[in-house]
């Protein structure tokens, strides 16, 4: 049996500016934290990406959420560095070092998205097999609600987030939602998968242990980008089939794209898969108009508090 | 009767660089002009604030759709105005002068909002009533789908937009829809509303005489702000029963807003209203939660061309 201490928590809003619910979230509790405090459990609300959330922008010079790379964060500090990798560093500093036994136990970080995706928590690794256990009871707390769990391992695809400087990063992501736009449904729903998500961390630190189980998830797989023409335009949109379809199987032959002329584009891939951040507005500029996925079941061990 | 002629039609898309629908299909015209050209019209599609279209971002310096302004028409051009200021007056002088006989006798401005208001046509003013006959056919023409008429005439609230440079500007507001998204079904909604808004022009010009009818217009009555603390912060959400029911009827005593802590604020106003731009991403900055409208009926003469 592993033992693992989920002593010091942080709760991250505002990594991307102009995603709403967790920086209302992070707001309200920095003003009044009672909501999310846990005995036994230190937990720390924190903007990430002030300037971006003055702004109501994505960011200010880049993606503080790839920025977290071991170069940026042992590059010299000074004032021709960009803003969030400054901002990394000093973020590396407060709940890192990233790697290090010094670093927070646990950072949620609150996302939203234009696809539909529904409340989706994003694992980073299943090295840390419990968390997998921890997120299987989130996913029960929050029915009949599904709550889908995103494995971002991959051998070519990094990204260098913002939780990945605690031991164990969790993504929430949380949509449909547009940029700068903050939903009364969407917020709840963040709200309350935040809530059962410290029941749990309390419960683990009062000594309660969790017998092994088995976990669905989906893993990355690949990256979809739009169709263009040779000088990179994009010539195609979303077919309508696929759009809001996220997490349900796309099968070789289904329509993948409509193009501006009317025709339909078909995915060409082998055997099923399970599209997500299907036309999300912030991944035009990343050349990706949807991630696919595979569906796996995980074994997660036993796991009790240290 | 009255006599118009409906000869020189522009069609604006990016007003807004962050609108995808219009900036897309102006783009796709601009190559191929084919399925907008109409006999005894001269179309112009034109891709209004290229600037941010490339940044995909709402405008560099300021709302472009609010800089038609007397003032800033007439200002002495040079490099110190803000860059949107630069355009209207570009924009003024090909499509223009604003006010003038010279001046385009239609502009469509092609917009997309994130509220759930479906294809709206806006009409800054009742004066030339031919206006609502040509568009109570286009609402006909894309019926099954419901075409509102938002009509912005209002004694205090003044937007100086960019389609009011022609002597019968109408935008065209389609959603709902993220910014820096492009959804197939709005995408073609708006082509429809094209299609159909440049046929009736063609069978106008050919001499097609229509007779007088009554217009439902829903009429611009008041903007309402999202509840504040002291510090300006905003401190409640579109309450859920509200959020996406644009056009839908709010009487006094109906939920308004959601506060943070979940209490409901009520509707208070006198009879009835027909919110619409519920929950505008851009019009957070513009301290707007929505605009309430009254609806009235309309008589409209007959028209027939020059």
């Amino acid at each position: 049996m592993e033992n693992i201490s989920l002593l010091r928590v942080a709760i991250f809003g505002g990594t991307h500016g102009n995603e709403m619910s967790g920086i209302t979230l992070v707001n309200l509790w920095i003003k009044n934290g009672k909501e999310i405090q846990r005995k036994g459990v230190e937990t720390k609300p924190f903007i990430t990406n002030p300037r971006a959330v003055e702004k109501c922008t994505r960011y200010v010079d880049t993606d503080l959420n790839r920025a977290f790379t071991t170069e940026n964060l042992s590059a010299p500090s000074g004032d021709d560095l960009p803003y969030e990798v400054k901002r990394a560093q000093q973020i590396n500093e407060i709940f890192g070092p990233k790697g290090s036994p010094d670093a927070y136990d646990v950072i949620f970080d609150l996302h939203n998205t234009t696809s539909n995706m529904g409340c989706t928590l994003i694992l980073e690794s299943c090295m840390f097999v419990q968390l997998l256990r921890r997120l299987y009871v989130m996913q029960k707390a929050i029915a009949p609600d599904s709550c889908p769990v995103l494995l971002t391992e991959h051998p070519l695809l990094k990204y260098s987030t913002s939780r990945s400087v605690a031991k164990h990063p969790i993504g929430l992501e949380v949509g449909p939602q547009p940029q700068g736009v903050l939903r009364s449904n969407i917020f709840e729903s963040m709200r309350v998968v935040l809530k059962h998500a410290l029941d749990f961390i309390e419960l683990f630190n009062e000594g309660l242990e969790f017998p092994p189980c088995s976990v669905d998830v989906f893993r990355v797989w690949d990256k979809m980008d739009y169709p263009r023409d040779t000088n990179g335009n994009i010539i195609a949109m979303v077919h309508p089939n696929l759009q809001d379809c996220d997490w349900e199987p796309l099968n070789p032959g289904d329509p993948m794209f409509q193009m501006f002329d009317g025709t339909t584009v078909r995915y060409e891939g082998v055997g099923t898969v399970y599209p997500t951040f299907i036309n999300e507005a912030a991944y035009y500029e990343k050349q990706q108009a949807f991630v696919t996925t595979r569906r796996e079941t995980l074994v997660a061990g036993a796991i009790k508090k240290a």
